[in-house]
């Protein structure tokens, strides 16, 4: 228990577990502490620092969680393999991630998963906040409908229609804690024994979501303008997942024909959908806004799926989902008995938010910020790379670097994790075999970083490239 | 469109659609709008009175949703049936079912669903929101821990151990947005192909969500100790769904002896597993408290179960899920990509409640104006009915009347109606077929009315019985 020698300190207020935590961090990596190296036990460790086990306990279970140690039945937890850390596995996921869960080792990190926390208008938000909670008290402690508060889900029907040109009614649409927990819930209203196409590459979590329904999945290759109709045509699907105004992680737009062949292959099967996930749609810096595809749907065939996550926090759980009148009957017949997973006191905040216009303004501010930092990452990329052509770009929180050296994707992103950098690595999000003219490609996500510092990430970068 | 003469006053300071949604409320039930009557078109109406259509389709909606009219395709609206209002066919439900969606045509309604909301500490609340936007900001945005945030759960931890001698560390914790969204991911956890016993009477809307999850429900018959651990061993199920501490509707407390018999029956395979769901645990109010289920458990077989919505509003969606080791492991392999789904200030929020005794106090504030309304409800009941015994008392938020009389348990809960009082069926809380020993009975809930309120409920229900 040599290295772990501490001094806790009581008045610091920090909590006694976080210096535990930290201390044994520290110790790792520093390596003091060594891959393999069994820790004392919680109880041990607690009577030799003279606290409770339970702060031990979630100083371990913080360290676990961060991939420090490892824990391995009746044996005990061991300090697990420094190079691990670098955590290149992790496939990238469009959504946010949690951060904390990664070691913070990176001096920049060009995560596609984060956005731009700091120009967030707090005041604006506490404000409604309190209001709620002065005007309306006893009904907003009630639980509400289970598809979500009537004024919300209008508000964001209007919304959708102005800046996405969905068409549909508030009681098509219904509000959950995240596209996860909506996307549970669509298993339970398009029932069992699907087979849902994914383009490839595509947003592995929506991926891993549909195995977990035991959904039989397809990949679909895509072209230039997304998903290829003609082999969706030919597999067996009868679901398709796409993300046609700004797929992920490719950036590709589907062109208007396409998306007539898309949903002429939908109307041709009652059972058939195509499920729109319309991610980041709200971050588009040059051409026209690219509409819906649920604004062209005249069938009833488009399942709309959007996020409030990536326009104004991470921890606003609040996702919508569209659904067509016939999956309307559907939900209502089989899953309106499950309750509302969003508090009424956070969906009157929102509908206030938007209603009010500080959801457009904080949108209009947020798409200057990443437009800026948008065209600083383009002019470094091509100022400071060599080997690489970029595709992507024009909108997202993200843009692709393909490169035409000599080295792998695994080789670049270890280069880059030495020098300090966080790059990610498109291959991670392919289902199966990598096709077979392969380039290795870095996703890089700029909406977390300052200007300045993309700057400086990417001259560091070209050292490695 | 002569019943629909209405003017409509854009300076009330009420929505237009609520003022249209109350006009066509009233002409039903004042019977000038009769059942089956057509109304206007969503388009003709929006045009005779000058407004958009999509106010007048809120307003349709909320008749909808409250069942004052029906959509037919093709057809239009029409009025419904102005019986059908009394909506008793409605199975009763232990958690809130949403109150705006029935027709408030009832002076004293003694639903088993609703809580006191008068007494919550709505300052307190403010005050530790308000301080929470204004201490943590940024990270409070971000997207937390998939489990929920480690201090939540480890405070969560520290309570059940104290109030529900549960064992389990904070990694054990999974938070989630309500006991219906836990058990979905519950569903992800345990796997396909599962065989639920259910006690019968039971909570209806989980046997709802286990059918909805394709698993075959078993039901097995109660005795005075709860659920029979013989009948459930000649069963083919390797789950069983129980409220050992207050069985709804029942009220019943598991003894030792017959929880042992279940966790034996558990341990015998390794995949059967207990579900414990303590709804309603923390109200009390004579003898000994009644520890878990799971503080019994020294095998990892009892997955437990618990929300807030009870004690603190239903609209706090946060419950939370104990699992044993062994299904962590799935849960970590399984499901630790679908993110959480409450949000980072709730929680943060919740967590400062608890920590600093502002629940405690709660939960002893309404403990006691719950168990006066309790004892005036026992000695209300035993004042002014007769023909009936009671059951169910001492604890949770309801008591059973078992009725001795002529009539039907149906024609009472119409007399009832007729006088303006809402009861609730138990056979409405059955599964299948009633037992052949069957007699009515009523489920009065308490916790929503007054102490006065329950008194004259009473002596009026007493001339229907």
């Amino acid at each position: 228990m040599n290295e772990l020698v501490m001094e806790l300190d009581s008045r610091s207020g920090r909590h006694l577990y976080e210096q535990i935590y930290d201390h044994i961090r520290q110790e790792i990596r520093g390596r003091k502490l060594l891959c393999g190296e069994r820790l004392p036990s919680t109880r041990s460790l607690a009577e030799y620092l003279q606290v409770s086990r339970s702060t031990v306990d979630l100083a371990y279970e913080q360290l676990l969680s961060e991939g420090y140690i490892e824990s391995r039945p009746y044996k005990g937890f061991f300090v697990c393999k420094i190079d691990g850390l670098y955590d290149l596995q992790n496939p990238v996921g469009k959504s946010g991630q949690t951060k904390e869960a990664q070691p913070r080792r990176f001096l920049y990190d060009f995560s596609p998963n984060v956005v731009e926390l700091g120009s967030f208008p707090f005041s604006t938000w506490k404000k409604i906040t309190k209001n709620t909670l002065i005007d309306d008290k006893k009904e907003m402690f009630a639980l509400g409908h289970p598809q979500g508060d009537l004024e919300l889900r209008a508000t964001i029907c209007h919304y959708l229609h102005v800046s996405r040109g969905v068409n549909c009614l508030p009681q098509q649409v219904i509000i959950g804690a995240g596209n996860d927990y909506l996307l549970l819930l669509l298993e339970k209203i398009l029932g069992r024994h699907r087979k849902v196409a994914l383009e490839n590459p595509t947003y592995k979590r929506a991926c891993q979501i549909f195995r977990s329904f035991a959904y039989q999945v397809e990949t679909i290759p895509m072209d230039g303008g997304g998903m290829r109709a003609d082999i969706l045509a030919q597999s067996s699907a009868d679901l398709a997942y796409i993300m046609p105004s700004h797929q992920f992680p490719t950036g590709i737009v589907m062109p208007i024909g396409r998306r007539m062949e898309l949903l002429r292959w939908a109307a041709q099967e009652e059972h058939r959908y195509l499920i729109e996930d319309d991610y980041d749609s709200e971050f588009r810096y040059r051409g026209k806004p690219i509409p819906s595809l649920q604004a062209s749907d005249e069938a009833g065939k488009v399942i709309y799926i959007g996020t409030f996550s990536k326009a104004i926090a991470p921890a606003i759980r609040i996702s919508y989902m569209v659904l067509p009148e016939k999956l309307l009957e559907c939900y209502r017949q089989q899953c309106m008995f499950f309750s509302s997973t969003v508090s009424r006191i956070d969906q009157s905040v929102l509908n206030v938010f938007i209603r009010d216009g500080a959801f457009e303004r904080h949108l209009n501010k947020m798409r200057k910020i990443y437009r800026s930092r948008h065209d600083r990452m383009l002019q470094c990329c091509r100022k400071y790379l060599k080997n690489v052509t970029i595709s992507g770009e024009n909108a997202g929180l993200h843009l692709l670097l393909h490169y035409q050296g000599e080295k792998t994707e695994r080789e670049l992103l270890h280069l880059a994790a030495e020098k300090g950098i966080r790059v990610y690595g498109m291959s991670d999000a392919y289902i199966g075999r990598l096709p077979d003219n392969w380039q290795p490609t870095l996703i890089l996500g700029y909406a977390g970083l300052q200007e300045e510092e993309i700057e400086t990430g990417i001259r560091i970068l070209s050292d490695c490239i």
